[in-house]
């Protein structure tokens, strides 16, 4: 049996929750958990650069198997020497399958038991998907984790569809173990899916464990239904994982999400929120949601958050940053972006002192009165 | 009389040409001469971080009241300290005085001798600047060294018109001189105008010298007129003032033009090319130009430049910063725009080097013919 490319080593469970406090040791470096991972689409995380992530604290990042398959293409990535070099980046990386992608923003997409047929999102030109093809991408690219290549239906889909989708993804799941080149310096993750059904959650989970993946993922979630919903979600399905191994709430990035998931037992998050909202001009603080932009800015010589110790506040106003906004400069870009990052990163990092502490739910009721989330329509980041 | 706040120190003259090795002392620490200075039209220099600035050795850089002015508004800077401080800036600042953009971006400009009238160039508001205006603003803004509110008439018109024209500027520096509210701690230079007509340079550098102005610059080139041409203006107008001051050629940034200019005894430079045309994905580089979007450098794994000891060029590949530019990704317009900062900051360093070493030309002979300059038919940059 081959040695696995990661290891999960659990430190402590908090008392009074599922958290779980842990780390992840991988190829290029070992980073803590809970962790929210930085997503760069194309091989780089928006506006910043590799030497920032790694002052903030990012021990690993996120990249789309769909976007560089498509551009610059995974061969030239694999000539390049693989993606860590390509982009300079030494720590860890997690490669999604592309799954996602093909049913968000591909067109005319025509699934089958073999794969699935579509149109790339900005040409228009045919292409096909499968499990070995997805997996083959992800070996050349080599990040640390891999996804496997999963359908991901609509969280309201109907329960007959639903469980057609969960059993071929389950089958896909295996074919792609099969192929996956590279276990002992890539791991290669499975993906629950399911929907809202406790039933089909089980069934997936039950297949996918059954096929010893050295990590899982949670998918279909934060896909249009209600906080609640996926907590109730995540409460069923956490429990039907192994404890060895970590669990991975794909595309989860608000604030109040990434507590509710870690108090679930959630390891790993991953989410363009932050730098989507910070090019924007929607900062995350302490204090909620900060629009900068706004006119009220415009005189503030205070720091985006007052309690926020990152390049950004240390350095910047509100007022400079605003006008940097308004005048279109690309700084302006890189210092919202660095402090939303910077935001969830620290947020990580107090979530994992309140594990060890035994105190994450003081922790939550108190960050979520702070920031908001306790109010009637409160926005969702 | 007052100290000047700023004091050139002439440390060696070339041997063989009219270049000369200096420094300027500033309210804000001293930078070597000849120098090159990044622009931040808008208070940032575009993509790039004030550290990344003062890592590459930029000691000194621009930014335009006109834009300034317009954009947050100068009372704004003011009420944050000043622009150091608003755009966490601790070494020199150079303002211009907007002159130039009044001529180059207003629209229905209406030049009397109280000043000028014109459009906002974005949104057709009438606006009114006059010596006083200009010199209250960079009053307000706060830089080391400022400059006079001057006409920058077009190289090719007649020679009647631009007789009147610097006879105009002589009286708007004198009004501008009088106006400066701060000359202990912000230098007001003069600006020889006179297109190609020596007669009228002569009568422009002896008005201003005669006002005794901390400092000169030397403007209306660059705007049309050949290599050979602004050569030809420098190489007569230079000897017109005052050793112990510092000389400024506006607006000039192309490496064959830097060197030139150092050789005609200039000492400080800016312009917005490096950063624009990295923006375009055009590099400067020891062997010349470089389209680093073009598709042959696809799979080129070896840096922008292979004589280049900068970030990006230590870091990242043709291929990396292709595929980042081709997807419009913020980090290849800061990896360019880096690079050629550098390259132009490295460049001046050189010059500084080998004024010392009395080898300028030599330097220029090697230089030109490495980058292309030589050739028939060279582009500009």
């Amino acid at each position: 049996m081959t040695k696995p490319a990661i290891t999960y080593r659990l430190i402590k469970k908090e008392k009074h929750t599922g958290a779980r406090l842990g780390e992840i040791i991988t190829p290029h470096g070992t980073f803590p958990t809970p962790m929210f991972m930085p997503v760069g689409t194309q091989a780089s995380v928006k506006a910043m650069s590799p030497e920032e992530l790694k002052e903030m604290g990012a021990g690993i990042i996120l990249s789309n198997t769909y976007h560089l398959w498509l551009r610059p293409g995974e061969d030239l990535v694999e000539e390049a020497g693989g993606l860590h070099k390509f982009m300079n980046w030494d720590q860890g990386i997690l490669t999604d399958s592309g799954g996602f992608q093909v049913f968000s923003l591909a067109e005319l997409r025509n699934i089958t038991e073999e794969g699935v047929h579509f149109r790339n999102h900005m040409s228009g030109e045919k292409l096909f998907l499968s499990p070995e093809k997805a997996i083959g991408i992800e070996n050349a690219l080599g990040a640390d984790i891999m996804m496997s290549f999963d359908e991901c239906p609509p969280f309201f889909e109907s329960y007959s569809y639903i469980k057609k989708s969960v059993e071929r993804t389950s089958r896909w799941a295996e074919r792609g173990l099969k192929a996956h080149k590279n276990p002992e310096t890539q791991a290669l993750f499975g993906i629950v899916q399911g929907g809202g059904h406790q039933e089909l959650r089980q069934q997936s989970a039950k297949d996918l464990v059954s096929l010893d993946f050295p990590g899982y993922s949670i998918g279909g979630l934060s896909v249009g239904e209600s906080k609640a919903e996926m907590n109730h979600v995540l409460e069923f399905t956490t429990p039907l994982l192994p404890e060895n191994k970590p669990r991975y709430l794909m595309g989860v990035g608000s604030p109040d999400a990434l507590i509710d998931g870690a108090i679930r037992g959630i390891d790993m998050f991953d989410c363009v929120l932050p730098t989507r909202i910070a090019r924007n001009g929607t900062c995350m603080t302490s204090h909620g949601r900060l629009v900068v932009k706004n006119a009220q800015f415009a005189r503030d010589f205070s720091p985006l958050d007052d309690n926020c110790n990152c390049y950004t506040c240390r350095n910047y106003t509100r007022a400079y940053i605003r006008h940097l906004l308004k005048t279109e400069e690309i700084l302006g870009l890189r210092l919202t972006s660095y402090h939303n990052l910077y935001f969830l990163l620290n947020l990580m990092k107090q979530v994992r002192q309140a594990i060890m502490d035994d105190n994450l739910l003081d922790f939550k009721e108190n960050f979520f009165e702070e920031y908001g989330f306790n109010k009637k329509n409160a926005r969702n980041f």
